[in-house]
Parts: structure tokens; C-alpha cells; sequence
């Protein structure tokens, strides 16, 4: 039996977004992605749950202090992302379609550097786009 | 003792936006609306209660078939919001402010007369912009 | 500036039933209740919010003891509803289309009387039948 | 037809209370209050909805604007609050049964004044003890 | 680090049901079902999460298109379940016991094949039969 | 292609508690553990979801019967923790910092034996906090 926990973060973001792959016309990007490559945007609130795996520290009961976890999410992607154009705005995102997986993955890579160190690593980035379409990414 | 009743149905779109008032400059519109004022948008999931008041009609016990109710709110409102940007795509929003405010009354005006009839009228659009955020129009 | 406030208890329960008009024959059930008027039934997981109305006790800062309400709504409401089939075993409910408005109307009608006195009485009764579908009656 | 819209801000804050009335020895309030009557406290997730009615502003779309609205809250009300004892930390419930009833009730004494100006008005103070047992305060 | 990502799509279906094991009497099922037993039946609304693992596609952003998978739960289960009675009137039940564990086994045979392609595969079927009784199958 | 299935009860307690380590003076908790170290103790509205790993019964489709589950979680946990003050009352949480990290692995060590018998076993225990706030433990 081992002492590793799970501990997690929920956080918000509202953005805008479209699916769009440049390479293709707009009629190909329209069958493709349907209403969700609208030129003009749409948009979400994500929901964005952060996970740390590691063991509580003996002194404080924690794995990783959430307060700690929350502002390090903030400051490395909601601060970014939040009411932002995720296609336009996003220096990380410059390049990607903007995809739930894609987002998902590019926020763990925000993330699992400052997360880490020797009692801790970061474990899942689970990303709402709506309460429907849901990706969750382990590195 | 009446006979009334409030039946509500709740559906969903997503959309893009932004707070911006075009007689400002970039600069008053940013300080007024904070980060809503992003020039290349932001977008949210937003969640649309509508409430009719009513009587149940005897053979059916329906104060409004609910699949009536959403088959209206899908042609006089969703297909019009879902997956567009409120500030272009919206013939019934052009030249308003796109605020809770103004888009849950702006939808009241697409449904009320479409659900009057003898046995029941419109009672009240609810809009939730974000789970924090709610605004509720009674006509 | 009055005392009164309003005290909502929540509860739930999960029953069978279908819309069904014995007077129509099945097709004319069908064309009309569409899906719900499955012969062998469908049912759902029903959350009940019921609504009392009074000023606050001096000595217990209650509207109402809502461990007093909570017992009574199961006496009174979950006891005969709650993994029952709405047509066919509920005694309050025999004759009646078993369309949320006519089943929130019967709960009020359960409770009303039960609930009164000098200090407070029933407010509303609030049915959500699905997270989209939901009815209020207010007697 | 009037422009009147009810615009709603949501909250949360953690607190420790227990339900103790101090004219009464301990057999007595833990015969009127049960559990909630521990010596040693007991907690909740409260969660606040503060709704104000009002005109929306030609110039803004706004009824009020929800970053004031919800600084107002955490100043006046969160601030004081969250992660305190409702019995023992907060001036404005001193002397008052921390029962939900009179918290919702002293929030909106902590709130209606600041909120109230010739455009709009404070309109209901909605507090979520637990999501089964929820009191509205409406002046 | 790999590209897989675990893509989750949300759907809903209401159904009638009852425990009830055919080789024993109604006294023998009422004692181990309890009120599961009914044998009116009772009913649920269902939340069903479907998990698919694989890795985003180059040019879509995709591990699969949710439309696509939305349409596929919907063709090979919902239309099957929703407003049905589990135990009479789905092909794929016939012969089971309706607990969760088995409709959510159930369902993982409906979508494991026509989910899974060289870049893809069904990862795992999630099913609230209620907010409190949530059953998951991996294969 | 395994029979395993994982079946999961949701279950609610209120508690008041503090993070508060007595090896340290009030300024160093203060600083470490923020609000959370009010010495007059904060509350939760904590969520706890029991995980069990099992295959379905052939007579009965269950992996474990929730009604047992739900029983014996009452029995060996919530009886000890709900509306009570997790520093104070509870004697599997003496000498413990009772961050959630710690009362999530308590909480394991009371159930683990119970739920284990040659079909099952406990998989895992997930508590929320707040929503923003959750941990889980595998054992």
C-alpha cells in the first residue's frame, strides 16, 4: 500500500475559437468541421481540471498546496486563454487547430515542468469544452 | 386555487462576443468592459432557460408540449446563436451591445408571440452567461 | 422591510410512466405524446423542490425545521412515488395524465394542507422531470 | 412591456457554524437542532446568489456591472465570511442563530445600500446551505 | 510522451426498469432487490460518458469527430434505449439482469467495434443510472 | 475481454475542520495554511465517491449491492464524520492534519477490509472538498 495520491484543481476559462485547417478552402473546413468553423468564431467556457499524483508531505498533510497549483495555473494558462481568441491570441497555440485534444495537450505542456519535483509530477489535464465533449491527456 | 403552471425548458448555445460599445475608442472600451473587451473576441456556453405560464390542457395535461417549446427555441433563437458570433452573425442583434442583458431580451422578443396562444404566453427568459453570471427577462 | 423569507428542501425520486390518454387509441397516442407514450413505459430520475413561505422563529432562527419538511415530503410524497409506477401505483394519482405539470400539481395538493400554519405556508412546488423539462406550481 | 431585468451574481464561501441557542442548556438544543447542534461546529460550501434588478445602461448593456457586483460581494460579505466561524467571527451575526434564514437576512442588510442607486436595486439575497436545503431573502 | 488522448462524449437516455431474477419468486426478489423490484417497474434518466483512446489526427485536431461518435451512440444505443423499458423492449438486454454493471457491459459491446479503427479504440463506457450509482466498463 | 467493472456510490457529509500543525506557533500556520488555519475552524460541504472493483453477480448483475455499499459507508464513516469537527471528534483523525489528502486515505483504511471479500475490492476513494478541490486515493 503506498502513500501516492491524486490531487486536482478545477479552473475556468471563457475563449473564443474556430476549427479552421489553413491548408483547406472554406467549403472543406465547413464540411469538415461543420458549424464549429464558423469564420466568424464561437466560443466556450472551459472547464479545466489540473491533476497532481505525489505524497502528502508529512508537515503539511499536502501533496501539492491548491492555492500553490491554482496560481500556477493561472499565471501559466488562464491568464493566457482566458477571454482570449485561442487561434489568434495564444502565443503556445500559434499553428495548432484548436481542438479540445490539441488545448488539452498544449496546456499540460504549460504545466508539467513547474509542476514537477521530487515529491510530486503533474498527472492529467482533463479539458471541458462543454459539459458534452470532454478530453483528458496523460502526457 | 388556479390552475396555472410555469413549464421551462432549458437548452444550450455556444457563441462568440465581445463587450464593445463602437462610439468609445479602444482604450474607454477596455477600461468600461475589462478583459470582455477583447478585440478578437472570447465566447462562452451558454445556458437558456425559457418559461411558459399556462394552464394544462385537459386531454394531454400539457401547459405546452416541451417538444413544441424546443422545436421553437431551435428555429427562432438556437439556429440563429449556436456556433455564431453575437456581435456579426445575428441579424436581431445588430447594433445592440451583446450584454446578458441585451441578448436575453432580445430572445424573449423572438419567442413571445410565437408561444401566445389562448392557453398560455411567455413568462420568463433566463440566460446564464456562466454559471456565475445569470440574467432573467420577464417581459 | 418584512421578515419573510422562503425555504426550499430538495429530494428526489425515480419512477416509471408514460403519457398516455385512455379515451385515444395508441396511434393517436403515439402521434401525440410521441416517445412517452411507449406502452411499456419509460421513467426518469424526478429532483422535487418544494418551497415554504414564513418569517424566521425567534428561537430556532427557522422558517421551518427542514428536517420536518424532509420527513414529510417522504411521508407524504416519496414514500408512494419513489420506485413506483406513476399511472398505475400511486392512489393520488389514478385518472390523471402523469405529465410533470399534473404531477406537481398532486404533490402541492399532498403537501399544502400538511405544511400550513401561523407561521408559514407551501410556496411552490418545483418538478424537474429531466435537467431540460422542469414545472412550478405555486396553488 | 417594460425594460426590467434581473441580473444575478453567484458566490460561494466555506464557513464553521453550529445552531446553538444560548438561552437553552445543551440537552435542549440538541434536541431541537439534532447534529446540527455539535459543541465542536460543523461546516458548509455555502453558495451565494445576490440578484439585482434594474434598467440595462444604453451605454454599457449593463443592469450592473458583475465585476462590481461581485467586489462588492467579497468585500461586504466573502471577505467577512469565508473561512470564518458564523458564530464566533463575524460582527454583523452577533447575537443571531447562525441558521440560514438570518444569514441570507443579514447579507442582504450587508448589501441592499451599497447595491441601490437611482438605476437599479437590490432584489434577492439566494443562499445554498447545501444543495438540499436553500433559503431566498427578498427584503 | 505520447500523443494519446482520451476523448469523452456525454449522452442522456431515460428508460423503465426492474431487478428481477426470473428463476426466483416475487418474495425472493422483493428481499434482495428491495424496492428495485417493483414489478410496475420504475425508471431512470441515465447518463452515459463514452471514452475513447487514441491520438489527435494531423489535419483535424481530432482522435474522433464527438459528431461522429454522438451519432454512433445515438444509431447503435440511444435510439435502442431511450423511453424503453430495458428489461422488455431492447434485443441486446434480452435475458439480462437490467442492473447498471450490465447495461453499461452491454453497451460496451454496441460500440466497441464500430468505435475502434487503426488510429483509435473504445476505452470505456461510464453509466449514472443516478447522481450517487455510477457504474464504468474498460473491456 | 474481462467481466471487471467499477461501481461507484456517492455519498455527502458536513464537517468543520482546520489545518493546523501543532508543531508550529499561529504565525507559521497562518502562513503556511492561510485561511485555512482560522483557529476558530472554516467548514466543507465534502463529496465523497466509493469506487469498488468486482465483476457482476450472475443471480443478482451486481458487483456489489449499493443499498450495502451506502449502508456500510453510513456505518464506518459518515455516522463519524458528518456535522462533526474533523480535528475534534473523529478518533481515526487524531494526530492527523486533516488536509483532504489525509482524510481521503483515512477514509480508505475504514473501508478497505469491509468492502473486500472474494469478488471485490475497494478501487478508490475520491473526496471533494469544494468543486474545485478533490483528491483520490487507490490505496
Amino acid at each position: 500500500m503506498s502513500n501516492t495520491v491524486f490531487v486536482t484543481r478545477r479552473e475556468h476559462f471563457n475563449a473564443a475559437h474556430k476549427l479552421w485547417n489553413p491548408k483547406w478552402d472554406a467549403e472543406t473546413n465547413a464540411k469538415v468541421f461543420g458549424k464549429c468553423a464558423n469564420p466568424n468564431w464561437h466560443g466556450h467556457n472551459y472547464t479545466l481540471f489540473v491533476t497532481v499524483k505525489g505524497e502528502p508531505d508529512a508537515d503539511t498533510g499536502y501533496c501539492i498546496d491548491l492555492k500553490f497549483l491554482s496560481d500556477l495555473i493561472e499565471e501559466r494558462v488562464l491568464s493566457l486563454l482566458d477571454h482570449k481568441n485561442l487561434n489568434i491570441d495564444v502565443d503556445f497555440l500559434q499553428g495548432k487547430l484548436t481542438s479540445a485534444e490539441n488545448v488539452a495537450i498544449a496546456i499540460w505542456h504549460r504545466l508539467a515542468d513547474a509542476v514537477k519535483n521530487e515529491q510530486r509530477e503533474l498527472y492529467c489535464v482533463k479539458l471541458y469544452e462543454t459539459e458534452n465533449n470532454i478530453v483528458e491527456y496523460f502526457g
